[in-house]
């Protein structure tokens, strides 16, 4: 756990396009961090829902390594603040293989490429994410959410960004998109 | 899963003392490999007896590093022959934290001083093992338990070794002892 609480936006971008809008921060001077390819494997369990108690079971797996963490429900009013535990394994098949032996299976798999881009004290991610198109994610480590929605607000207004705010996370909207997909198909 | 069957006879040691048995197959040229000491972490869980379907959790902590691995039952008639899936994880205590909040807690641990030695191809454990006592474990890889059976017997004589053969696990071992434990007290 830690005590830095993450203030975060996250928007659907409908245009520019990613490339565009990354071309144009990096020509004014953006700072690019990083590029990485996340593939999270999220499981649910034939003993608990993990839907209903709010609880999220991964792995992770990037260019550097691979992660299992496991994250409780949201705690109080802040919802972005939760209780999380990551270890780091040597083998992802293997970790599958003995969660399916406990009945933890995977259920759903995000992946992603990321770009890590920095502003200052923000911290820009612009990422591709498979089936559910390009987003922005924008956030400031131990600040306001004033300061946030102000930097927001005018990152938009500069990049002539067509752009929608998203609550829900990557899994929920991936879970969403699936079950209307399945009562198209009833 | 491997193809290798290990075939092994494991002693529970009366006498001579470890260290002396230790120092005598030293004396006589018999290959020091390495000693290692052992944490083995065993684990139950809320939704599913272990002790009942023959399985096993376990995390293995050495000098060298920290496995997590998954027995299935034993297989068949070879007693010794289980599927067995194991990772490497970087954090014992992280890793037995996501556990517990999964329902799969610690149940028991085993904590040995563990003795490599080789004879040819004969490898020779020497077991101080915690709660325990002394032990001697003998495995020769990929061969007939007949020639193994002759190897101890000389083994045996030759050390003027006063031992009983152990069928049991040291897991199934603790267990029996702390199931007397609690009956003598009730």
């Amino acid at each position: 756990m830690t005590d830095i609480i993450e203030r975060e936006v996250k928007l659907k971008l409908e245009s520019p396009t990613l490339t565009d809008l990354y071309n144009k921060l990096l020509g004014d001077g953006i700072q690019f961090i990083r590029k990485e390819t996340e593939e999270d494997i999220y499981f649910n369990t034939e003993f608990r829902d993990f839907r209903k108690t709010d609880e999220a079971l991964r792995i992770r797996k990037t260019d550097t390594g691979i992660e299992f963490t496991y994250k409780g429900p949201k705690i109080g009013k802040l919802s972005k603040s939760r209780e999380e535990i990551t270890v780091t394994v040597n083998n992802t098949e293997n970790l599958i293989k003995i969660l399916e032996k406990l009945g933890i299976k995977p259920a759903y798999t995000v992946v992603k490429n990321r770009i890590f881009l920095r502003d200052s004290e923000f911290i820009i991610c612009l990422d591709t994410v498979k089936d559910l198109g390009e987003f922005i994610e924008i956030e400031i480590p131990n600040s306001t959410e004033e300061k946030l929605i102000n930097y927001v607000n005018l990152f938009l207004e500069k990049y002539k960004i067509k752009a929608t705010q998203i609550k829900k996370s990557y899994l929920e909207l991936l879970v969403t998109k699936n079950e209307k997909n399945d009562s198209n198909t009833d």
